[in-house]
């Protein structure tokens, strides 16, 4: 049996009692920190609060997955993952070569930011386009348009844009939400006000929202951070930034 | 204090631990479900899982919001709410009046549909547009055709729709994902595969793939739930819906 347990959002008490309790009863857990992590539950701290040794596989171990899978068909094995499992294509993958070899897979829900960003903001879910992730721009000079280019579609629509930020594969780099607003600023992409979330889940998440140029000047503190782009705000979407994000514009 | 308690997908173990700390250290509970509904969870079982009365209120309780917010004043007060809190806009305007009185606010997210969607299906959640409702044709005959033209709309772009389902207010009746499909065959929506999803979150989802004609015919069972309208498959997203939803088209 594999069963995917998604962590939530912040720290170790994000999980739902039935993914404590999932983890509790498992033979073996493992873990990934490449496509989301838990800025405040080093693993160290999940190993002790959940009272057991959390293995934590690299990208190649995942895609791999030679190791989680014949784990799997002896033993009880949960994987676990922040966030809300199955966002992530990767998953998925492992999970369908799983069943492929006849292991038994379930799904143990958790918080996710794609629907607490409206918690933090105000925004409504239904007025969210596809989202897009925000990769560094490190990789010798390269940066891909397409983050923008999906954001400038959802404000054609009049749609809002998550942005998700990247992280480096060691889960040691973090996005900030203001060297995104300033990508953001110098892009084709014409917005008028853009929101930087940090910290969702935790007791003091921190939204800012304003131009691109005041969220880049914007000091968000410690990860992780989000990039919401907001097309036409409602009235009461208006009224939550500026309640909820220190929105200040006419 | 008025803490929002996102309470998950199914039943009263869907919480988080911390949402399960704030209902035990709040002096006062409140909970909607005509938003949302936790189907395995009636409000019996929650005021004895927690050990505490929580009261029910409807929507006009809600949005006046006069009982919930006086008490916030004085007390440390939950307020509950199926899925993640501020999904629906009402939470929001809720949270904004209590800010205006002076209330110190926060939100303890939960699991939502909006993400577990992509664990029952293995359709990815960056190719998801604006989600709509469908909400019951039985106002003396009147359907609204706007759910549908955001299922049109979706599909020209070619991004998957989240469709959800009409509960009553009483929390009483929910739309079958085959009643859904039926509509959808009877529109001006031209999809080729549908898929409905029943009891998320539970230890035994389901989900089935098909024309809509093959998935109005389809009984899934108890609620709640709900209708995906894909777009256009990647290859993973293809094999998924074969795996965990029993497609069988060419």
């Amino acid at each position: 049996m594999l069963t995917f347990v998604g962590l939530g959002l912040y720290d170790e008490r994000d999980v739902t009692l039935k993914g404590r309790d999932e983890i509790a009863d498992a033979d073996a857990a493992y873990a990934e920190f490449y496509t989301s992590v838990l800025p405040a539950a080093p693993i160290e701290d999940l190993e002790e609060f959940h009272a057991t040794p959390i293995e934590v596989l690299d990208r190649d171990e995942v895609e791999t997955g030679d190791r989680v899978l014949e784990d799997a068909e002896e033993k009880d094995v949960v994987f676990l993952v922040g966030g809300d499992p199955m966002v992530s294509t990767t998953h998925t993958d492992l999970r369908l070569r799983a069943i492929e070899r006849g292991v038994e897979t379930r799904v143990v829900h958790g918080p996710s930011a794609a629907t607490a960003v409206c918690g933090a903001t105000g925004l409504q879910n239904y007025r969210f386009g596809p989202s897009t992730t925000l990769p560094f721009d490190d990789h010798d000079g390269w940066a891909p348009d397409s983050p923008f280019e999906r954001v400038a579609d959802n404000l054609d629509r009049d749609l809002h844009t998550l942005v998700y930020l990247d992280i480096s594969d060691d889960g040691e780099r973090y996005m900030r939400a203001s060297d995104a607003a300033a990508r953001l600023a110098d892009s084709d992409v014409d917005a008028d006000v853009v929101v930087g979330v940090a910290r969702l889940g935790s007791d003091s998440p921190h939204a800012f929202a304003g131009t691109p140029d005041e969220v880049a000047d914007h000091d968000f503190g410690s990860p992780l951070h989000l990039l919401v782009v907001p097309a036409s705000l409602h009235p009461v979407e208006d009224e939550a930034l500026r309640s909820l994000a220190s929105l200040s514009k006419a």
